[in-house]
């Protein structure tokens, strides 16, 4: 299992349980069997059987935030998601989701995303509307109601255990390992949670949401300032990952907030609202860099730090630039400290900057070299180079010396096995 | 050698002699060791002996139009000739162009090319601004002048037998096999001819002019229809390419006019403009789709037709989205029909479009399958998207039933080569 390192922030602490990590949410995971084998003639057997459906659920009915994918061909669940919630004003009560099957591009799609809403708000004693549903997999296969039909009772019953790790493991597509992460805080002198999972591995684009989201907490705070922190960090941490330029049509991020932390509720700007974002930023950062780590066929993690831009907006551009060039993420790969193709990537970002005035260095645990000083090349030792790109996690910083402007975002190199699992994902 | 099928156009012929085949041209290339093997210790007669520098020369004073990279980070020849083509009001008598160094981000960049142009007008006995100057290659790497200093005399000797293919290999850089197209036609009364060469094959990305392309034509057309024709060529064709994503730091198309055809210079619109035009789209169109085919690590062109648009643009989007999907791209290699992943692609393109109207096919030699109706899949024989699948040249047929808009875009498919070669490309 691929590892990232956490970064250490004051008064924040990472603690275990994903979406789990804070009261009021129980979560769970099955094997439901959306997929079989087709080689097996209904003997699967033969099959790891991963988790394919996954469910969160609250003791309360929460306040709760979303973000959508802005691909203009939307699934059939970001349909039903954003009716369910716009019909109940930001309130929900649990999220059911599968793998192996997007429901996506089918003539029935919406009914079998209503289907499984009202299938788990059967289960669990709530209306349909309070239900959040998300499907991720292969796009234009009919989903099999019948499986997830059958598995509901010991879904409902694998809730007992708080078991946050079968619910991670349930949405994972080609991801080879579940992300979680959670913190806890103090928010208005309560001790406070926030945790989270994420899958994603491939068709990962920075616009809006990618992937799937869900996190939990509870710190009190209102639907609207949940959304906005959603909004906000969104920008920051999901929007600031490419793995292959390709944006899914399923992507969604959803905050729940179950107030059982007992802390006023957060209703407006201020520091109990900065204390909460930091914490959202803080999980959502982590499962960012784990998804970065995770792209498909990845063996680096490749982080772009930009300063001295004129604005957040330009830094973000070059940096989202940088980590989404196929030849930048083939130099990282082939650990070849080929710069000149960074300074190309910086050349059609949309973004303003002066060449003259450029600094670009390569870093990693093996320490730092500069590659590029006023906008031309620099002498730097190959030797060196080739250590620092043998690390696992690579840091490109670009210094525009234009203004105070800054940003980070993450993505993975280009391998033989990213080739190698989408020439041959549906068969 | 891969090759593309030939389109036939009514009125125009195809014929040999790439950017000679025009009146008045002549071309050629050497070996002039712009880059030594660093093993080599001096002695490189290990190395096959690819031409890295060539030459377009005309006898006359050509009217010249050309385009640029619009990457904000630009080589050096790239201002230079645009200087040269600024100061002269539009005429050139050569072109001089290296491969094996960009001649990019150096600090001594455009002093270094204005030598190249002050090098090739003392040879040819022209005004240093009447020389365009392109270089192709590493990014970054200081460009040493010795070797196209002593290599001069021996370049233009080359010019003596009208050597276009020396010329067309002296640009190349991974391309695995020279690009010239060449068609003869009729401009009031006078048999005109057009020809071109082309290189490239990654950092490619569909935005003005990608790769280097040189296109000679003897039919006399001003200085502003020649721009005005190579600008909306430029548009249907090398625009509507790309390889990787990449837009390249040193793109140019430079089209010369000789005159030497003696039609009545064309100054205006009307049919002879647009004979002309039509001249240029498909010696350009055939360059494209060489380029495609040669995409770095390429096994397969990829041709996107959409039609139905609202308007030209909306299809040009949709089109380029589709072929430019690293999804799409690997699952055309992996010969799998994931048609959901040209949905996805279409969904995130700048486009609007009824998905509920949506008609997707795939065909090739081999036939045709209907994917999507409607915007829903449709039952398909595997068998036979296998056998249509397993063409060189696959066409994703798009129909969006809500206009008149049509446009293509061109392709390839993203294979393990494309990895390796961009892995180890600098070392």
């Amino acid at each position: 299992m691929k590892e990232i390192k956490l970064k250490s922030f004051d008064g924040y602490k990472y603690i275990d349980g994903g979406v789990c990590a804070a009261f009021g949410f129980r979560a769970g995971g099955v094997y439901a069997g959306i997929k079989k084998s087709p080689k097996s003639d209904g003997n699967d057997s033969d099959i790891k059987h991963k988790n394919d459906l996954g469910m969160i659920q609250s003791d309360v009915v929460c306040n709760t935030a979303a973000v959508y994918t802005q691909n203009k061909v939307k699934g059939a669940p970001i349909l039903v998601t954003r009716a369910n919630l716009e019909a109940t004003g930001g309130k929900a009560r649990a999220v059911i989701v599968n793998s192996k099957n997007a429901n996506t591009c089918n003539a029935d799609g919406e009914q079998k995303a209503e289907k499984m809403c009202e299938l788990t708000a059967k289960m669990l004693g709530c209306e349909p509307q309070e239900v959040v549903v998300a499907s991720t997999g292969v796009i234009g296969e009919i989903l099999p109601i019948e499986p997830i039909e059958k598995a509901m009772p010991m879904l409902v019953m694998s809730l007992c255990v708080s078991n946050n790790d079968a619910a991670a493991e349930a949405i994972m597509t080609t991801d080879t390992f579940p992300k979680q992460n959670a913190v806890e805080f103090i928010v208005g002198g309560k001790v406070c949670h926030l945790g989270g999972m994420s899958k994603g591995s491939g068709m990962i684009n920075p616009n809006m949401a990618t992937t799937l989201n869900f996190l939990t907490t509870d710190c009190a705070v209102s639907v609207e300032m949940l959304q906005k922190a959603l909004n906000e960090t969104v920008d920051k941490t999901y929007n600031c990952l490419s793995i292959d330029g390709d944006q899914s049509t399923n992507d969604m991020a959803v905050l729940m907030s179950s107030g059982m932390a007992k802390n006023e509720e957060i209703a407006s700007d201020g520091a109990d609202f900065e204390a909460f974002k930091q914490a959202l930023y803080i999980v959502m950062m982590n499962l960012t860099r784990m998804l970065a780590i995770d792209g498909e066929g990845a063996t680096k993690l490749i982080e772009c730090n930009v300063s001295g831009a004129e604005s957040e907006k330009d830094a973000r551009a070059i940096a989202k630039s940088v980590i989404s060039s196929s030849l930048v993420k083939t130099a990282i790969f082939g650990e070849d400290a080929n710069w000149g193709r960074i300074l190309c990537a910086i050349g059609y970002a949309d973004a303003e900057f002066d060449i003259k005035k450029m600094f670009v260095s390569i870093s990693s645990e093996s320490g730092e070299i500069t590659v590029c000083e006023n906008g031309s090349g620099v002498a730097f030792s190959e030797e060196k180079a080739a250590e620092i790109l043998a690390q696992e996690e690579i840091i490109i910083n670009i210094s525009l010396g234009n203004g105070s402007g800054k940003a980070s975002a993450w993505g993975c190199d280009l391998t033989y096995d990213y080739v190698k699992i989408n020439g041959e994902y549906r068969t």
